[in-house]
């Protein structure tokens, strides 16, 4: 019971007991002592070029491995780090920042230190971050530090969402009780009241069964609550048409016969507006009702139609809005009530657009035809395999990947709210570091097997993010060249840490999406032209390394695409493959053009007539939804709550 | 009288007016009207490739110009840049933070917009700038928008620290009062009480002329407090020895034969500190009383015998404080009554070292000679001339550079507080934009004259931040390798905008600052070994444009280095040249290792100990000064506050 650590031990036992393999970020005065302990905690450290870049790759390791560490600097290096805290906030990943901040004996006496304004204040930084995170800890009492340690953690993954701690440079070596260690963190979720949940599960079964014109739309939020699993059971068991959102793409198996694509409202294609509008059930899982999720709102559907499920709420039909549920449960005990005799069925299917065979009717290309934006996304695909982690850039990229069609098994990470262009390079590094830290530990595994093309078969799911229990090993991702601009040392820290990547660099001369919101041939979305595939030479790679082979294509035709998609290398996976797409500067996906255009009329002169009547014609539950589906705490005080009870 | 513009034109009009010829920014949505704006006011978008690097040119360009402007979008472009503004208000350098915000219909909605937390609340990022910024205006209504914009830039202005203005996107074109723009904005100074005034000055000459061994510190903020040509002339007239801090260095003409160096305390000569500490007056300006630029708070002069004036301070002797006055009529009143012959004399002057003779001491190199910490930085010097403008980044650069011995009328820029490594690299970028701008404007005008070596020599100085008048066209930076991966976008940003620049990358393999901190050979210390000559091309420098030669060498002993810095493309200062250093991975300036020991013993477990006694030793004065220098409405509530009156 005496037993005793030093409490950065403690913090970074704890972080490798929850699946922390791996930590990003960069050093610096007041977190140095603290870093010593990351190696022997059996932590990997990535050692960042820049903060922003440590932060957004810290982002995407959390969406793939379920939580995921960041450490900065105090001041100056978390301030550099907080446009992709704050991503991580805005769109639920589970990131621990920790934060190297000056001894107590200092900031106590406010001297005036280095990174701080020099006014004696230094609370200004962690009120700052109290705003983009779900629990904070000072650490500066030895006493209490493992349960704030244990506190905050256990927030971090049950919100999935960034929390902050605070280590004082001389709190980093204070002797701790270790009795904590034995034990891991407690991360259950409670159980529902029995009577509270039955009447619940029973209501919304009788919507299901009573539906005529059923409806799933699995939303990109659905991972971050940890319902993957149980949503793409539900569009499997029940067979109902499903789509997803883009920021939901992904999140089930879409070579199922009832998946119909990315519901994209008026954005989409002519024949899905009206089919949805007409359905008298549809059933949203971990939705995000954005402005680009919901296609400029055009996806919302009616509150009396809708069943709602989100972390700890659901709606149904409007009028009902159950609070303090755990959703987890409350869907597996829908699914595991399911009388399918009773359910609406289908036949045949509507005809809402097979993405498959939409795929497989395109003309095919000749190798002279150049690279479009119309038919690139969907062509790319026959590339994926299952097992694969996909990324696509805010820009041209994520919005011509909702045409990708996926094998089972694959994840793709799309921004679906904060937008900020440059997250997804870090991001792909990242993720492509926690996709070596889940293979690592499969091939430790005995129960690990293989497909036929080599991907790694988990038993389960190694993460709670996702149902994905196959990887290949490759990590592709999409960016177009300003969104590149922003962050190019995250392709450092790939060479760094040796972590096998594609990426396919799409180059359209400037920041094509902008162009379209707004000054299609003015200066300002002008970007200096780079040299792209140079930046393995620029950044360090060795060129010659056999096992970490560097690959760097053009192509500006589908002839040189396809030749260099067939390369081995990047059907491997292995080493770093990055491709120079050159697509038109004015080229976008059609649905880039249409979105962008409800944009620019909210921004422009008719914005405030358009958007006072949006606002109007809003009912109160649906300004709530503007709010709720992010952060339930922060609804607008005018919101309904009406319970039910059994 | 009823002349009305539209909102954005009236802004940047009166930017222009006040000197803003060049505007650091990056499009993005929610700002794309408002960039329409710029050119049609005559001024130039340097369009950078990220907010950080922006924010930080922006900095730079204030440091030089006196005023600067940076353009961003909503929510992640401001956060990107968020740190880069913190040191702009740490530093006082004065910064215009133009944000594009989302329309007011859609904010007052609280509409889910991406950009956004998703919550409805727009006000955040706002409340958090409101913290680094020293005025705030969301230009939400035509009548009162021109009025809160010029009140806003004055604030920006006469305090030189950021300001933070919210556009609406719908107020773009919203119209307004012309009427304003024909009349300058108001910047003059209030003048002071005279009798109060008058009783102050002749207090303090009353304590000058007393004197026996008087001593000058010229601090850093002194440039922003625009009484550097005062402070310069006080050392003149006077022929008081005199120094600089790390942070104030190139404030005054440092070829005064009573300039003795950097005042550096514990870290310095062993002669200096027992001669400072025996002088019976010590007038110190425009202080900054951070650890690093007090040499870990030795360089505090005993407040009996210290007169320290500040902007709206003068502290005299400890007990008598004046606040509310306006320190540059006071500095003038003072100039114009000093009587010489009533000055104390020194004859021979004190023998603290001369730096000028210090260097012609050094023994001459070998070419063979490897290049090392302890005299590259007194060596190079021979390389400055006047009209220059030098930058030192954040760790072996920035104490390297207090051993320069500049020539008159230079320019150096360090950090003194913030010490956000990358910071110099943007800085750089805009330092360099400010001086075109400034030259250009001078080759413009009748009265500009030019110096043997082709500098242009004002007819007084162009910028209320200096007395520099002569520009050489060269901006010169001494940066370490871990700091320039931080931004390397920045080189992007030079070469876009063909900016004449100098880069001297000192290559020491990882954070040689951070090792002797902590961690000498600890792994988190190394970084990406980068091929930093390669930037040009990687980032599409156009390599035979005669017009802006790429000059790109390496130097690892003295003779690569004399044949690079002998080069005509080196010497004019035209183009862009990379000259990679390479010094010792664990060589370091002796005031560094100094400098960096007492860092660590606070930081430490010795810490709480000895920062206590700091602590418990100081006086209320003292503590006071922490938080005094930089902001005096922010200082601590014990604070005595004592007034003198005639």
């Amino acid at each position: 019971m005496n037993e005793q650590v030093d409490l950065a031990e403690y913090l970074f036992t704890r972080l490798r007991q929850l699946g922390v393999d791996s930590i990003h970020g960069v050093p610096g005065d007041y977190n140095l002592q603290a870093l010593d302990y990351i190696e022997p905690a059996g932590i990997n450290w990535a050692g960042n070029a820049s903060e922003l870049s440590a932060g957004y790759a810290a982002d995407g390791y959390g969406r793939i491995k379920g939580v995921s560490a960041l450490v900065t600097a105090f001041g100056v290096g978390e301030l550099s780090a907080i446009n992709a805290v704050g991503g991580a906030y805005a769109e639920m990943s589970p990131v621990v920042h920790i934060v190297g901040t000056p001894p107590m004996a200092a900031t106590e006496a406010r001297m005036c230190l280095h990174h701080s304004l020099g006014d004696g204040n230094f609370r200004l930084f962690a009120d700052m971050y109290a705003k983009l995170t779900v629990a904070q800890a000072n650490l500066t009492d030895p006493v209490t530090a493992p349960s704030m340690v244990d506190h905050t953690l256990r927030e971090c993954i049950l919100q999935s969402r960034p929390v902050y701690i605070e280590l004082p440079t001389n709190m980093v070596k204070a002797r701790v009780s270790a009795r904590g260690l034995k034990f891991p963190i407690e991360l259950s979720i409670p159980h529902n009241d029995e009577g509270f949940e039955d009447a619940e599960v029973e209501l919304i079964l009788a919507r299901i069964y009573a539906s005529k014109q059923p409806f799933i739309i699995i939303d990109g939020f659905t991972a971050a609550l940890g319902i993957a699993k149980e949503a793409d059971e539900l569009v499997r068991v029940t067979n109902f048409p499903c789509s997803t959102t883009s920021f939901g793409k992904g999140t089930v198996n879409e070579t199922y016969t009832n998946f119909f694509g990315i519901y994209a409202g008026e954005a989409g294609k002519q024949v899905y507006r009206p089919w949805v509008e007409s359905c008298d059930l549809i059933l949203r899982i971990g939705s995000l009702y954005s402005d680009v999720n919901t296609y400029g709102f055009s996806t919302k559907t009616h509150p009396k139609h809708t069943i709602d499920f989100n972390r700890n709420t659901v709606e149904i039909g409007g009028t009902n809005s159950f609070t303090n549920a755990h959703i987890k449960p409350l869907l597996q005990k829908i699914l595991s009530r399911l009388d399918k005799s009773k359910l609406p069925r289908y036949d045949p299917l509507p005809d809402l657009g097979n993405p498959r065979q939409l795929l497989e009717a395109l003309p095919s290309t000749s190798p002279e035809n150049l690279i479009d934006q119309a038919t690139f996304w969907q062509r790319i695909s026959t590339f994926f395999r299952a097992g694969d982690i996909i990324l696509t850039e805010t820009g041209t990229p994520s919005i011509g990947g909702r045409d990708f069609v996926l094998p089972p098994q694959t994840t793709l990470i799309n921004s679906g709210i904060w937008l900020s262009i440059g997250y997804m390079l870090g991001a792909a590094q990242g993720a492509a570091l926690a996709q070596r830290d889940i293979i690592r530990s499969l091939t430790a595994s005995p129960n690990t097997t293989k497909d036929a093309s080599g991907a790694l078969i988990a038993e389960t799911p190694p993460s709670t993010r996702s149902s994905q229990h196959t990887f290949s090993g490759r990590t592709i991702l999409f960016i177009g060249d300003g969104s590149l601009q922003m962050t190019v040392q995250s392709i450092s820290d790939m060479i760094r840490n040796k972590l096998p990547l594609t990426l396919f660099v799409i180059n359209n001369d400037g920041y094509t999406i902008e162009r379209f919101i707004h000054g299609m041939n003015a200066p300002y979305n002008d970007i200096q032209p780079w040299k792209y595939l140079l930046a393995p030479q620029f950044f360090g790679a060795d060129m010659d390394d056999a096992n970490y082979p560097i690959v760097t294509k053009q192509a500006s035709n589908y002839g040189e695409l396809w030749d260099v998609v067939g390369q081995k290398e990047m059907q491997e996976g292995k080493g770093l493959t990055i491709v120079e797409v050159f697509m038109g500067r004015e080229d976008a996906p059609d649905a880039l053009k249409k979105l962008v255009a409800s944009a620019a009329r909210r921004n422009s002169g008719q914005a405030q007539g358009q958007a006072a009547q949006q606002s109007q014609s809003q009912t109160h539950e649906e300004v709530q939804k503007n709010g709720k589906a992010v952060e339930p705490e922060r609804r607008p005080s005018h919101e309904k709550m009406i319970k039910v009870s059994g």
